[in-house]
Order: structure tokens, then C-alpha cells, then sequence
């Protein structure tokens, strides 16, 4: 019997030699139902196509792989979402390598990853995304990649999405002054992550606006993990003259603050306001629920991996769409009960040392 | 100038060919730093190995794919985290695809990502890994899978991990009993999920032992979730004669039954026991912590990875060590904060409608 060949499989399913190719290439856009049918053509005749001719022109799979480091499961699990839809979208295959931001030698893990599994590009999230020489041995190495992070515009220095982390913790802390608080705890989420900084700057700049100064012995360093927030908030709590108020740089960290405060006998908001940032499903679960800024995560990680995908096919056909452009998000104030006016000094708890 | 030759590349290298070939083909358990310099070789001599020999023997690659429908972040990247992990002992890759358990198209849905990413096997975990025509279905078009599924014994029906809910959950149960409570809800998890009717077994046979007959006006079917919690809660709490413990089958179920009492102004242990399922970090971040089973999330997917991973290098390699065998697991009673003795009835409050 003589092997069969395109021509058969595309009379078979009555579709285009070019439908068939589009198939054979695991080309997105082929509907559905026409794709099963070409499969089920080329089942039942057993064709086979050349191996050489099944990837992307560049010799790579429709696949993106998306890397992380973030303790952080509901962050975790918003990007994969928003990225994941985006592969929904286009057809693409999503692969994860979650890894250690810090080491060294990551710029040659990834670079493996990528070659091992063909990959056509990657999503990079914080802080790798942040990591100049990583970006710069990525790029090096011909690796496609988009970046998210957190900066005020765009630094227009490749593919990203970012985030003006600063503008919205700037009107947190706005929120925080505008209920009367003066003495406003900041937990910082690391220094690795720019996001953290840049909510320390916005901090900063709305007590500085406000004609208030940054009090260090508020500022507390530590990760973006619930832990680090109930450590924090316990050495803010134990302060001499404790904050009436207090900002974790993320939810994780705010729900740690919350935890603390409970354990340590406090009414939440009456007797300590707190807020996060991200909107976690975990920030409307708490109870009270958190004040904290909207990140729109799931948004974030789509556009970035659209960009990414169409920066792909740009390259790879002549007559794709141009691709995306970088693209701008601001996290929104949600002012939820975990937030609450000061109450006025008589109502309070008297000091455990009165002077 | 002539084209390299594998043998130029081990040259090279200072490698054997079988190296060169193993590097060639993805293959794990070749040396990071062995790795790089072959590959250093391969670019230098611009080396082109041929397509059709980089693949698994039966033409997929060194990648795994994971399948879930679960709405809870934190079992999600437990499970993740599980597989991952087998799949760096290996060197294999992941792909990940989140679906609609209940899609009538999900065999053909799977079928489709599995041929188009080539993907060498599937961890499926449930609802997926319990719907038999989806098992069948895949199995019948030669797809390679392992099942994270709730059993008390290994049903000897293929490649699986199996969890004894229904031990775990009787041993919740019985803590309550033990604790003086008499009236406890229950709040179900979702029918599609076997696991949910195996903790229901579970909760119904220790009521039985201890001599308690079933309320079935303490007993409110939900999905896996927070917000079903919530409502559960709401409802149990509305009764004439409210419980006073529950026990919800996941720790998202409890935590919405802990945000709900505590809306209600309720005073969590000594108003209203609480106890959930699963000991996700999440049980242990709330106030008060969270009575829970501890299920080794992780350990399981890592087995499940693992049974899979060695059953492809044995079927794929005629020296590889024989398969993994299947494994159950019992998930552990993990006594926490939110589990109390039942307060006698004068010092409870009066019930809203005094008779």
C-alpha cells in the first residue's frame, strides 16, 4: 500500500492542503471540531509528516513556559490563570518552573528548560522579571520573554506589562492619614521585589504630602508571607507608642498582621487598622475582610502573555497582526472593615507604661 | 566544510556518543554540568542532530502533564509543588491544564492537548481521576496516566495513589464525639468528588459507632469552596437547634464556617466547634487555627509522578527498573484551636426562641 500523503488527508476531511498543514503544525486558530476532524483523517490513514515540519519556524513547540517565585499560592494561581487563558486563547501550551530568584546559575537553568522543552518563549514574573543580568543572558541567548513588573511607566527596554505599585499604595496610605491615623506601620514583602520598594516609595510620598515623617522604627523589613506579617506586627504592637494603623506590602502579610492582632486580644479595626495589597481571594475571607489595593493579577498576566504570543507569531508568519504594545495597570483602592477612623485617644486602651 | 557528526560533537565534549545521545533525546540523569558542555559543543560545531531521534520512543517528549478542577488555590499548588518536584528528580517538564470536570467533551478535549503538546503521560487528579468513561476513553486512545484518587484500598485497576478519606475523616468525627458535642454538621464537598462522599461515610460511621443517629438537617451539600461554607454555616446556625460543632470536608469549607460564625458574633471554640480537611497552610493562618486531617498533599503528587514517570522510562527502555507500585496514604488528625469540650447548656446562650 502506498503511504499516504497531505493530499489524502485533506480530501479525507474535506479541508484545505493549507488546513491540514495548520493542523500538522499545531497551529492555533483551526477550529476545534475541523481540527479533530483532520486528526481523525490522519489517524485512520496513518499518515505521517515529517517530523522537521511539526514546530514553529524557529524549531520550537507551540508551548510558553511561565516562571515564578512567589510564596504566595493565590498569586501563584492568579497568573497561571491569566496566563492560561491566554494560551486558551491562541491554542499554546503552558509549561511552569517555579525556581530560586537568588541563584546564580539560574540564567543557565532556564536557558536548559528552554532548549530541553523547545519552549517558544517565556513569561517571566517577579523578581527574575527585575534581574537585569538574567534578562540580559535570557536575551543573549535568543530566548524570547515578556517581563512583569512593577514600575510607574514604561521603561521601554523590551516586552512588559507593569505596575504602578507606587500610585496605589500612595492613596492606601492616603486612606490610612484621612482617618485620623498618625502613626502608620509599613511591613515591607522583600527586597528583592521592585514591588516592595515601590509601595515603600508611595508610603513614603503620601506621609511626606501629609506634612508627616517616616518614623523607621514603623518600618519593619521581611518576605511577602503571612509569617513575616505576624512577626512584624508583633514587633510593631510591642513598640513603646505602637501604630494605630498598619500597612503589610501584600495580603499574605496583612492576614499575618490580622492574626497577630487577634492573638494578642485587639478588635480589629477599633483597636488597629490594617490594610494589604493585591486582593486576594484571601483579603474578602478574613474576617474583617482587608482594605488593600485591586492588582487585577489574573489581567496583568493575560495581556502579558498576549504580547508574548503575538510577539511569536509575528515572528514566525509574515502575515501576522502587528504585535501588542506594553501596557500599563494601577491596583485600585478597596476599602473593605479592616480600615476604621482613630478612635480618639480616651477611647483607647490606657498604655501599659502611663507617663 | 563537512557537516558534524555526533562523533565530532562526543569529541568535542570529551563525552562518550552514548552521552551525546542521551542529551540529544532530553534524557534526565545526565549531569547539569556534562549537559551544558555537550551542548556547548553541539552550538559550536553547529551540529544538527536529526529531529525524528529527540523524542521518547514512542515520539512524545520528556514532558508530563498535569490535569485539575479544583477551586482551591492552595491544594492546587500542593499538588503542583508534588509534581514538580518528581518531575526535577527526572528532569522531565510540566504542562498544566486546568478543565471542566463535568465537560461531556473532556476525553477528546485531553486527547487533543496530549497529542498536540506530545505529552508522554497525564497525573490526572479528582474529579477527573473518578469519572470511569473519562479513564476508559483516554486509556482506549493509548494515553499514559496515573490517578491521585479518595479509596480506602488500591482498586487494582491501573496506576494509582489512593487517600482513605473516609478513616481520616472518621477520626474528625470522633474527636468531636470524644469532645461531649452530640449535635454536628457536616457539610459536603461536592458530589462529583468521591473524596466528599468518603468523608460523609466517614462522619456517618463514627455517629454510628458511637451509638448517634444522622440529622439530615445537619447536613448541607456545597462544592469545596469558601463561600459554600459560609452559606452552609448560616444555614446550620438558622436551625431551631443549631450544632454545636461542624465539621467541614475541606479547610476552605471550615474557613467559611469560621468567617460566618464569627459575622455572627460568635465565639469560635467555646460557642461553636469547627473542624475542616486537608491541614492547607491556609488551616493554620486562620484565628483560631484550624482542627483539620493532615493529607500530605505534596507527598501524594510527588508518589503519583513518580509511579508515572517510572512506568514511561519502562515501558521507553528495555534497562529501566521495574514500575513504582501503587501507595495509599491516610490522612492524619491534626487537634488545633478551633475544637473544644462542648460547654454544658446553662453556660451557653439562651437560644433566640426560648420554649
Amino acid at each position: 500500500m502506498r503511504r499516504a500523503t497531505i493530499k489524502d488527508v485533506a480530501e479525507k476531511a474535506k479541508v484545505s492542503l493549507k488546513t491540514v498543514s495548520r493542523v500538522i503544525n499545531n497551529e492555533p486558530s483551526v477550529m476545534q471540531a475541523t481540527r479533530a476532524r483532520v486528526l481523525r483523517a490522519i489517524a485512520e490513514l496513518d499518515y505521517e509528516p515529517d517530523p522537521s515540519a511539526r514546530n514553529l519556524r524557529s524549531g520550537t513547540t507551540f508551548v510558553i513556559g511561565l516562571v515564578y517565585d512567589n510564596p504566595n499560592p493565590y498569586h501563584i494561581i492568579g497568573v497561571q490563570n491569566g496566563v492560561l487563558a491566554a494560551c486558551r486563547e491562541t491554542g499554546f501550551g503552558l509549561q511552569i518552573h517555579p525556581c530560586d530568584s537568588s541563584s546564580p546559575l539560574l540564567a543557565d537553568e532556564l536557558a536548559d528548560w528552554v532548549q530541553r522543552s523547545r519552549l517558544a518563549g517565556l513569561v517571566l514574573t517577579a523578581p527574575m522579571s527585575e534581574r537585569r543580568d538574567l534578562i540580559q543572558a535570557l536575551t543573549a541567548r535568543g530566548i524570547k520573554l515578556v517581563r512583569i513588573i512593577a514600575a510607574t511607566e514604561d521603561p521601554a527596554d523590551g516586552a512588559c506589562v507593569f505596575v504602578d505599585d507606587r500610585e496605589a499604595a500612595y492613596e492606601i496610605t492616603e486612606h490610612l492619614i484621612q482617618l485620623g491615623h498618625q502613626r502608620i506601620g509599613f511591613l515591607w514583602g522583600g527586597t528583592s521585589h521592585r514591588s516592595s520598594g515601590e509601595r515603600y516609595a508611595g508610603y513614603e510620598a503620601a506621609l511626606k504630602d501629609y506634612g508627616m515623617t517616616v518614623d523607621k522604627h514603623l518600618v519593619v523589613q521581611g518576605d511577602y508571607t503571612f509569617d513575616d506579617g505576624f512577626r512584624g506586627a508583633r514587633r510593631l504592637l510591642a513598640l513603646r507608642e505602637p501604630p494605630t494603623a498598619i500597612f503589610g506590602s501584600n495580603d499574605e502579610i496583612a492576614a499575618g498582621v490580622l492574626a497577630a492582632a487577634k492573638s494578642a486580644g485587639m478588635n480589629v479595626p477599633y483597636d488597629l487598622s490594617i490594610a494589604g495589597f493585591e486582593d486576594s481571594p484571601f483579603s474578602r475571607q478574613s474576617w474583617p475582610p482587608l482594605t488593600t489595593a485591586k492588582q487585577a493579577t489574573e489581567d496583568i498576566a493575560r495581556h502579558a502573555a498576549r504580547l508574548l504570543i503575538a510577539q511569536l507569531r509575528s515572528d514566525a508568519y509574515d502575515d501576522a497582526p502587528a504585535p501588542l504594545h506594553n501596557q500599563g495597570f494601577v491596583p485600585q483602592l478597596v476599602v473593605r472593615g479592616s480600615t476604621a477612623p482613630m478612635r480618639p485617644a480616651a477611647a483607647r486602651p490606657l498604655p501599659s507604661d502611663p507617663s
